[in-house]
């Protein structure tokens, strides 16, 4: 399949499975939840993990329909996670996705309550998930409870914020990138495996696939901070330099860690070789997470 | 079974049961996570919802260790809550289970990822809950993500919030008491039912208990909120007066307040009778949550 053709309908199959998922609701005591979740979902947005399941489907000839809902919880988690992240009391971010910060349009509790549903709501869903068995959901409950908890992307986060103002290694830096954001990069690409019902073997391949290239794609994250523009990447640049954060390039330079995102790469794409399907779109998509301006 | 025996054996399973799913972990760089966690579910509490999940099994002769890791996540879920609606942008509370709240304790980004990280354990844990099968299981992630998300527990803090200072009438509070605070109780009880597997007919009664005894059991607090003490409830009194929130008292009074606790607590005992077993133990619970003190 084309790779931009793929990339469009995986994008506009997603977008408007939100818009179900999350309608208007006018008429609730409690709407206001609903208008401030619209607002932080529809924001532009890659949809990188939402596409990740779907290549990895595409590959052993599984129906995208199956992974449609699995990919929205996917993608509501990580929403939340950046409506949280950008609170004042963590990162304290104005920009997101081009467009204010939830927090800035809405009222601080307000932003704080929509993290909350949108990763309640990701669990409901994932539950009555259709074309799944039982057990194919509960492995999607527990993979993404499990990635993106205490020891993924929560633990991460956790990890970032102690660190900061304070020296780490590359060791630290990396586990740290390997649980805030690898996490959920490795639960999309399990998503896809467990819909795919693939062996074990090629499940293993997956998250190894999905560990070195969400280091990758993190450590191109924080070049970007450095080089990119504010207008490109829709989130606010130079945010980590001040907050004293460690980042890659503060410990080893924006070569040395492009040229460590370059090396990730091809562990990644190793690992997809060792996959029983051929799976060109996941290639592409990993190129295209660390060949990027934004 | 005794009550106080039945409460003091519950008590005991579920708090072991906690201390082994949140251990102390010293030696991970986000260890701090797992300290704050255990903060907040180790301060002395009631344990009121894990005990009507077990009050429930122990009238339907259900095995309580089948009925352990969903109790505890459910304590999980209701901790959570705890800690995110005292952080200052939300409720702004000092005092919590008698001790300062946990963003008194440690830093506020902190305490908002603990709430995290409980709300995505609970899921994770039940995804894996021993003697269970994957159907129960299911059922369990999606009452509980429903009954904590946007119709049920989040929904009604989000009217609590948005009510502040407004005028707000009799069913807008029941409605808010009807999601804040009976969601949970009513997923506790449900959880029950699924462990013990009964009838669509039981569950149905469980629901409706637990729709009336949650809602009676929050307008006892609102009466406690003026007449209590500090000393005696381990949280902030008159709090929601100073904030200029609608209550139960401020709508009604106080003892009318508590007449129609009581006739809601009469509404929830005859749904307890429909049930196909005798239900002692939750007759008594119902009881304690209406005539109490703290």
């Amino acid at each position: 399949m084309d790779f931009h053709l793929f990339q469009h309908n995986a994008r506009t199959k997603i977008e408007n499975q939100l818009q179900q998922l999350v309608s208007q609701s006018n008429d609730l005591p409690y709407s206001p939840l609903f208008f401030a979740a619209r607002y932080s979902l529809f924001a532009p947005a890659k949809r990188l993990r939402p596409m990740l399941v779907f290549a990895v489907c595409e590959s052993f000839g599984v129906d995208l329909d199956h992974a449609l809902i699995p990919a929205c919880a996917i993608e509501m988690i990580h929403t939340y996670s950046l409506i949280h992240d950008d609170l004042p009391c963590m990162d304290d971010d104005d920009l997101r996705r081009g467009k204010p910060t939830l927090h800035k349009v809405y009222p601080e509790w307000h932003a704080l309550l929509t993290g909350d549903f949108l990763l309640t709501y990701a669990f409901e869903i994932l539950s009555s998930a259709p074309h799944l068995d039982s057990d194919q959901k509960l492995d999607l409950v527990g993979s993404l409870a499990k990635r993106a908890g205490a020891h993924g992307m929560i633990g991460g986060q956790m990890i970032d914020l102690l660190s900061e103002g304070r020296a780490i290694d590359w060791k630290i830096l990396e586990q740290m990138h390997l649980r805030k954001t690898s996490g959920l990069i490795i639960a999309a690409l399990e998503f896809g495996g467990i819909i795919s019902s693939v062996s074990s073997h090629d499940l293993d391949s997956l998250r190894k696939a999905g560990s070195a290239i969400g280091v990758a794609f993190q450590l191109i994250d924080d070049v970007l901070d450095y080089t990119g523009s504010q207008e490109e990447l829709g989130k606010m640049i130079g945010s980590d330099f001040e907050r004293e954060k460690a980042t890659a390039v503060s410990l080893v330079g924006i070569e040395e860690a492009r040229t460590k995102a370059q090396i990730l790469l091809q562990t990644a794409k190793e690992n997809l070789n060792n996959l029983s399907s051929t799976a060109p779109l996941l290639n592409m998509l990993f190129e295209q997470m660390i060949y990027r301006k934004k």
